[in-house]
């Protein structure tokens, strides 16, 4: 197995340097001879390169000269200049594909499972070219940001003293994601991308993007604004059309797909400022009553009308978005809602139909408009596992959000799954309550989800290597209730990596030396312009290994 | 009570507005009429007005056109503009002062509760002047800030639609702080201005500055400056002496007194960097058995030339900072260091000393020594509650962190406190342990401490009145393990203004009619450029009570 070779060859390695590669390759074998980059050194595209990764070589480039990156030793690597002084120079990075020269953004975009990320770096210690070489573009661009780490700045210029590399990498799962939710706060489209950028330097392929609930509805959908204009929070809090190509042709080209969410039937109040007719109990009173959160409001499953504009929307949607996937929601749908809803009742009633019956058929024709627009449903857990609902078809991909221990009940069903757990990849989880008139209110997913949690995650755990091959990979997400552009970084990185490394490299990493490599990727972040967090005093990331509890 | 007074007349108007003045005055009335800002509105200051108070007025003008804060209201106050249309406009607020007009800064560093913070302010509603009067400066200061957060900005003006005002207004305690620990993690001076600007605007009068511990020494001592040569993480990592004036000057015409600690004899490893000879058990193994965390290393207190070099080390200190307060420190002394120490244990061998004689009488003469600079000593609990120390004198003020249960203990001992206790104000618990190879570790002050809890606080619980005498105030605290530049403003905002606020108006605030007021502030500081988190979803927010646990 892949990943236990990679872990031995790192723990042979790491009592002597830190290689902070993040997510760790497969296979990596490195040095300690010191190599610069030549001051005209230059990375060689192959021959008709497509234009996102001509770009990407760009970036590469650029951050190579504006890292400038001070080793984490206690001198920051000012004492590598005698040992750089003599040291050969690389001149070249030459890339090579051996499969069709696609564009990163075709590939990025293709069908989960098909996407070919491997890819070989070299990089001598003698000053002859290095090379990456893989089958596809998207390898390329991940072989460049694993080359983009291997470099430090001092005054004597940009190097490494760990050459020569070998490295053969590629990863263990193919979907590795991170949710936003952009409804509950509202992120301005730089946000979006600077996560975006991050998200691309740790190799995640998915960005799910909670894009509006029942608090507000950021998003024009063409043939839709009446939702936006009702339920944006101002006019200037709205994704247009424009933002969305923008943010999806970004994305692609940092090897990301954009999976949109449109959580239904539940979590659409907001629709009711524009769309009385659709939703049933909007704003209710007590809203415990009546949902998860405030402003409760569900769409009217059992209605043909709400039924035919759900799909209307679903179509035009999905026309948004370049993604083979698309999250139809499905989560926290409050009975209480329907049960009062005296149009649902009548609905319910004329036609003898039950709750369950009126939300497979529901679910039936948003899942069918959505296939009929060449993308798969992907949905909550609740709709394979709680509602009785029978048109989940086994195409779909399963988020399984409650606990990890529901993933199994999922794989049992012959459902393909994403982990997604609360109790794993909850960013906002243990910073307390924010409902209103509630001192002493906990978060209800207490306590904090450490970067240690998550990265001690098992996607396999309790299943058969049958059921094992239904785990598409997993995702941390960030539940915006106590987030904005304020604490965006500092709530999502570092820790986010750590699911971007258990699903890339594959699990059974351990945390004591991976620490001295995540204190790299932050630090490497905040030269960035990413704001991620200190994860311990500066004093213990100079000083690998002696600040562990048993130092 | 004043307490009881503004508690009432706010819950009086609570029902049909938010005052969203932070802190709550000790006496406020308001109505319901609009109001615009003249687009020649002006400040007239006293005659012979402080350089200090003419910048604070220049301040107040510049935040009242650039906050650009619109109402928190589903529609952020676009509606108000049929409102205030009409408005009379108000073309001046007048200021006055009774007493001697002495600088803010004076006033600010008077000794503590020598400091007349009241104030008078009242804005018509009918277009004639506004006065703001006071007894000192300091008082004015306190009256513009307020006078700021009255007004909001649509595309008619600035404006309210509150006036008129009328509050009578001064703290309940004199010292309400902030404490940022700037040796576990660094912080550029642009950082600590931008968190004075932050606890000015909530009215807070003390920055006390955990400049130097175990893990660095950033501070640039004259004829000391080996100890930042060695003990700075880098060469720019530090603090300068002009860097300090500038701080101190820029805090106290803020109203904010810079009260600096140095902490001793504990948390000084780092001093052995450049003077083993003052230093036992320097980065021993494991860390665990000799301090609370790594690197270990404590002042070698039975040494008498290490006496008098901390005792020197204290004059010079003391003379970078004009606070009539300074802290010595005294928490976390590790028996078992000097135990093993085989120095320490020769000099209390020699002289037939026990530890807490050797540790009374180097308190004896380090804060005799801060005595003759004019400086009153501030230490932590321990010196007073748990190592048999014969020498703390009265005058002291004592930091009770541990739990707020020690307070009591401390009073009944009769010594003054500020309270600071981890199970109310620590603002860095319920994150996670910090401490590497430790999986499952929580921070040892779990669960986080929201903004709720710490407003929720009473200063005097279980004493009797003459204890209660004895509370100064108290404040907020953050500990730097896992907090850098990139999360300060989101780790401290807006959760630090609640013991602002708790220690200006006084305990039994409600946190159901605060919240308003609360969102209120964040808005306003982001507006500013303070990163203050985001408390709810937007939707909530601008809808009062809408979101309370039972609406």
């Amino acid at each position: 197995m892949t990943a236990t070779l990679q872990r031995l060859s790192f723990i042979l390695f790491s009592a002597s340097y830190v290689a902070a590669i993040w997510p760790l390759p497969a296979s990596l074998s490195s040095g300690s001879s010191a190599l610069i980059l030549s001051t005209d050194f230059d990375v060689i595209l192959p021959d008709n390169a497509p234009r996102d990764l001509a770009d990407a070589v760009g970036r590469t480039k650029q951050f190579l000269s504006s890292d400038a990156l001070g080793r984490l030793v206690p001198d920051r690597g000012a004492s590598d200049k005698d040992a750089i002084g003599s040291a050969p120079a690389l001149g070249s990075l030459v890339l090579t594909v051996t499969g069709d020269l696609k564009s990163i953004a075709e590939v990025a975009t293709a069908e989960l499972g098909s996407r070919d990320e491997a890819y070989t770096l070299t990089v001598p210690d003698d000053g002859s070219d290095a090379t990456l070489s893989a089958n596809s573009s998207l390898g390329l661009l991940r072989g460049l940001s694993t080359f983009e780490q291997l470099w430090y700045t001092n005054e004597a210029g940009i190097y490494t003293v760990e050459a020569p590399f070998d490295i053969e990498d590629g990863p263990v799962y193919p979907y590795r994601g991170f949710m936003l939710d952009t409804a509950r706060n509202y992120f301005p489209v730089d946000d979006i991308k600077r996560t975006l950028d991050a998200m691309s330097w740790v190799k995640m392929t998915t960005f799910h993007w909670h894009v509006v609930d029942s608090q507000s509805f950021p998003l024009q959908i063409p043939g839709f604004l009446e939702l936006s204009e009702a339920g944006a929070y101002t006019a200037e809090m709205v994704y247009t059309p424009e933002n969305v190509a923008d943010i999806v042709a970004y994305a692609n080209a940092r090897g990301i797909d954009v999976m949109v969410e449109w959580d239904t039937p539940g979590h659409t109040s907001v629709i009711s400022k524009s769309h009385p007719e659709h939703v049933a109990c909007p704003e209710a009173s007590p809203w415990a009553s009546y949902a998860a959160e405030p402003p409760s409001g569900q769409l009217r499953i059992a209605s043909a009308e709400t039924t035919n504009f759900t799909t209307s929307v679903v179509t035009a949607l999905s026309g948004m978005f370049n993604s083979k996937y698309l999250s139809l929601g499905g989560d926290e749908i409050n009975a209480k809602c329907y049960t009062d809803d005296a149009e649902t009742q009548a609905s319910l009633n004329g036609t003898g139909k039950d709750f369950a019956t009126a939300l497979s058929e529901f679910t039936n024709a948003t899942h069918n408009t959505l296939r009929a627009s060449g993308k798969t449903p992907v949905v909550w857990q609740e709709m394979v596992l709680d509602y009785n609902v029978t048109t989940v078809e086994k195409d779909a991909l399963i988020l399984v959000w409650i606990s990890s221990e529901d993933a199994i009940s999922v794989v049992e069903q012959g459902y393909k799954i994403i982990h997604a757990a609360s109790d794993y990849f909850y960013l906002d989880c243990g910073l307390g309550g924010w409902v209103g008139d509630n001192v002493e209110g906990n978060s209800w997913c207490d306590p904090f989800k450490t970067w240690q949690k998550s990265y001690s995650f098992d996607p396999v755990a309790n299943m058969t290597s049958e059921q094992a091959e239904l785990v598409l990979g997993g995702q941390h997400l960030i539940w915006t209730e106590q987030t904005s552009p304020a604490n965006l970084d500092s709530s999502v990185w570092p820790r986010a990596a750590s699911s971007a490394e258990v699903f890339w490299s594959g699990p059974g990493g351990n945390v004591t030396s991976a620490l001295p490599r995540l204190h790299d990727l932050a630090y490497r972040f905040n030269q960035r312009g990413v704001a991620a967090i200190a994860l311990q005093p500066i004093w213990c990331a100079l000083r690998p290994y002696a600040c562990d509890l048993t130092a």
